[in-house]
């Protein structure tokens, strides 16, 4: 420990990371990005969501040094300033769930919340493959798309922190049934559940695939049966690129980005993926200037996005 | 003149508005949005356009005091970093154009440049129909469509100052051609001369209107005859509101503003633009919460709204 820590006691940033399945807390030492302590449990179990986490919290609390703030990111629409989550998807009682004010009163230190894909942008800003860029724009295509931007240098939150729902662009009018209740929207063409029911779509009408009779069919099992040559896995990889570069040259018109990352499962399924994105892309945009040295890459943190971003975000002046 | 100013010399920001037809430039004390000087001239005539700018300045140059900056609000995408303007329409030998330094050098003062719809944005922020919201969209149908984005009191600009082009998202993939050379964008469904374009394209197939054999058609002969009951009129502005409401919800979901602010011509032409655009919006937006206490209105700067933005640009603390 470095003597200035035995004299001033440590300081530490917990940082949470609160997923569908599973919750994350670690503690960082600041100007680390290695915690000192890690633990993790399940968000379903014995016991309220709440308890849970305050649980976890308790657990990595260091004994010597202080906490100086805890930061937590969420996966659901929420405002950053009051601390209030709207809704979270499979935890029940989060509903306009004020968690920001009920971990300070419980913990006796300053809470932050934050969007899971807002930190994760935030993450690779700080810590990942956006290091150094003043102008990134983050999109995760798993099981939804989400994203998040850095506009010089500061996170784009909007008025109630709903800004960057970029899975919820119209990319075709009178399109497909988007799971908040609009259509065509770029998440309802385009992730993880929509690459399958492509396929299925595609088998339905005689198709022919390695991946017939599959059910049920996700997103992993069109790309592993791309990377076999599987034509109608491909072809479905390349639909959804299509419209994800559709999407990404308005985002390029709308924020002018230097580097943009692509996270989540989905993206990592080769390049069939993203080559449509970037031949799409350079079809729609409006002028070359918009992809001078426009750097388009995958995310560096992995795992960890959801814990170096909530980090990130405490590492951030309080303004 | 208050005696600060004669015993420190008055200090004055110069702004100018460089528009297709003509340059107005003006001399605002600090603090005051009344122009102590106001000129104007030709943007064509005698002389290259840098030299009739040069002049105009000079015109209005203070013979007393001390000019602090000069800030120049430009028809054409630009960098505000370098103070280079790419391309200028209507304005020959401006691409590529590094005005802002060749001014400094002319003047020996500090220069500064924005995008003219930006700018609108930035006075409407400040002086205007914005004033105390802090995440404001500002869009501006007339020739063209543009507009600007206020996120966090600041103006969004991208790496390269081209963010914010509003009138270039998709609206329908494979539409009609727009300016840009892209399809199905914005501008090319509901500026002035898309409203024209689709009132022509009506009589050719036939449709009955006052309209029939007006030749050029433009959008206010389009707004007068709705004005009168016209229902071909009423029509082709309405459809135009509705594409400006599908391509406002991609705003909410993506800015998250406060209030959004509809200037230039074509946007004063009655509520039968308005209205479809706000009956669009509550269908089209995928959560409520985005329209909670947001205020859609009508921009408050009119012809001002350059030299106001450019007057509100150099109020800005340098950084």
């Amino acid at each position: 420990m470095p003597l200035s820590d035995i004299i001033t006691g440590m300081t530490l940033i917990i940082a949470v990371d609160i997923g569908g399945t599973q919750i994350r807390a670690a503690a960082y030492r600041r100007g680390s990005t290695t915690p000192e302590t890690v633990q993790r449990t399940p968000t379903r179990g014995e016991g309220t969501a709440f308890e849970r986490l305050c649980g976890l919290i308790q657990s990595i609390w260091p004994e010597h040094g202080t906490v100086e703030k805890i930061v937590v990111a969420l996966p659901g629409p929420l405002d950053p300033e009051t601390g209030v989550i709207f809704s979270a998807p499979n935890i029940k009682g989060w509903e306009n769930f004020a968690i920001a004010p009920e971990l300070s009163a419980r913990f006796g230190v300053p809470v932050k919340i934050g969007n899971d894909a807002n930190l994760a942008a935030l993450g690779e800003w700080r810590f990942g493959a956006g290091k150094g860029h003043h102008n990134l724009l983050y999109i995760t295509v798993s099981t939804g798309i989400g994203g998040g931007i850095i506009s010089d240098d500061r996170l784009l939150l909007g008025e109630r922190g709903l800004a960057a729902e970029i899975g919820h662009i119209s990319v075709m009018p009178d399109g497909p049934l988007c799971g908040c209740g609009q259509r065509g929207h770029l998440e309802a063409l385009a992730s993880g559940p929509a690459i399958a029911r492509f396929v299925e779509s595609e088998l339905g009408a005689g198709a022919v695939s390695t991946l017939q009779g599959r059910s049920p069919l996700t997103a992993r099992d069109v790309s592993e049966a791309a990377a076999q040559g599987d034509a109608l896995a491909i072809r479905a990889l390349q639909t959804a690129g299509t419209y994800i570069g559709m999407a990404l040259a308005n985002f390029l018109h709308l924020f002018n980005p230097s580097v943009v990352i692509f996270g989540g499962g989905v993206s990592f399924s080769g390049d069939y993926l993203l080559e449509p994105v970037k031949t799409t892309l350079h079809q729609q945009v409006m002028n070359a200037s918009y992809l001078q040295d426009l750097v388009i890459t995958r995310a560096a943190l992995g795992d960890d996005a959801g814990l170096l971003g909530a980090l990130a975000l405490g590492l951030l002046p309080d303004n």
